[in-house]
């Protein structure tokens, strides 16, 4: 479990931070939490939680709950990125997909952490370019932007897919370096950027 | 606040039994207690949640997860009935009120509660009879049924929709007394209505 301390250390929640991606589902939860350090992420864990094994809904709804709050309480997030699909099969569906994602949203909203809605396209659109990637070009994305071999990611798709919402937030929430040519003068570059003075 | 021994005193949870009605909606959530004590229903309390003067999607889902809990931790239900349309505007409608309803069914799952989720046509249907009833019909019913003035009912239609699934349940679950004529003789009577005998 990690230390709590830790969090106190954290100096600049933008550059040191927390991140669990969770992917909720009817039939599986998919969940990947990276920490990004000095403003770089690494990757920390991920998982699936079979939920089709559970014949009651309620069930798989409290399965979901308690995980959820589980990775928080051993991580301590400092926020929650949630893949949300903005269309379904049908209102039946959606309404029960809504229940699943409720209950991930109402485990962090209990532990106070702030949370962040992707929709997949946006998600495939920030690691691969393409809103249209398949799922195994995202992870062969993610396994070379977190150095995670995709011998690992391949076989727990799901587990990927939480993985790249919470990727996805790290890019939608990284402020990008400025760059030399978008500042008028050395002094401008130096005022924007007081991170690279030494 | 009920005093928690209340519950241990409880004998046969089908005859003395809480049960807290919700109809969670994205803009207000109404809510209704009746104790069946002795087989019979007797309102307890019932309220509403206004939701819309906030603005932001999750502090109404916090603030659904929190009063959901604060019911359950004041009144100590045995139960939670849950009003859950099956039909909707569209998908995205219906996901918003998905991610409504699992915030409250993660309160009740959190504290050990059953649920039950009933359509709202189910709900007019064994109140009034008629699934087509009007929201006016029904608060009519519940005010006969419960003992509550029509005029403490009419203001508040979403508190008396809450009230009106905590009914529906206790409808759907109290087992009829058997009558007479279902008997075959006395000695039949006496053995299938032990609590009719002195």
């Amino acid at each position: 479990m990690k230390d709590a301390s830790v969090k106190i250390q954290v100096g600049n929640p933008s550059k040191d931070r927390i991140i669990l991606g969770i992917d909720p589902g009817t039939n599986v939860m998919g969940y990947g939490i990276i920490h990004v350090l000095n403003g770089k992420p690494k990757y920390l864990c991920m998982g699936v939680l079979k939920l089709s094994k559970y014949g009651d809904h309620y069930l798989r709804l409290r399965k979901i709950f308690e995980r959820t709050r589980g990775l928080i309480d051993e991580f301590l997030p400092d926020e929650l990125a949630i893949e949300a699909p903005f269309f379904g099969k049908n209102v039946q569906s959606m309404l029960k997909l809504g229940h699943a994602q409720g209950c991930a949203i109402a485990a962090a909203l209990s532990r106070d952490i702030p949370i962040h809605e992707y929709a997949p396209l946006k998600i495939k659109m920030s690691i691969t370019g393409n809103g249209r990637a398949s799922k195994e070009q995202v992870a062969g994305m993610i396994s070379r932007l977190l150095k995670v071999p995709e011998s690992d990611l391949l076989p727990q798709l799901d587990a990927t897919d939480g993985l790249a919402a919470a990727y996805c937030h790290y890019l939608e929430t990284s402020k990008p370096i400025m760059s030399v040519s978008a500042c008028k003068s050395w002094k401008d570059y130096v005022q924007k950027n007081p991170d690279k003075c030494h």
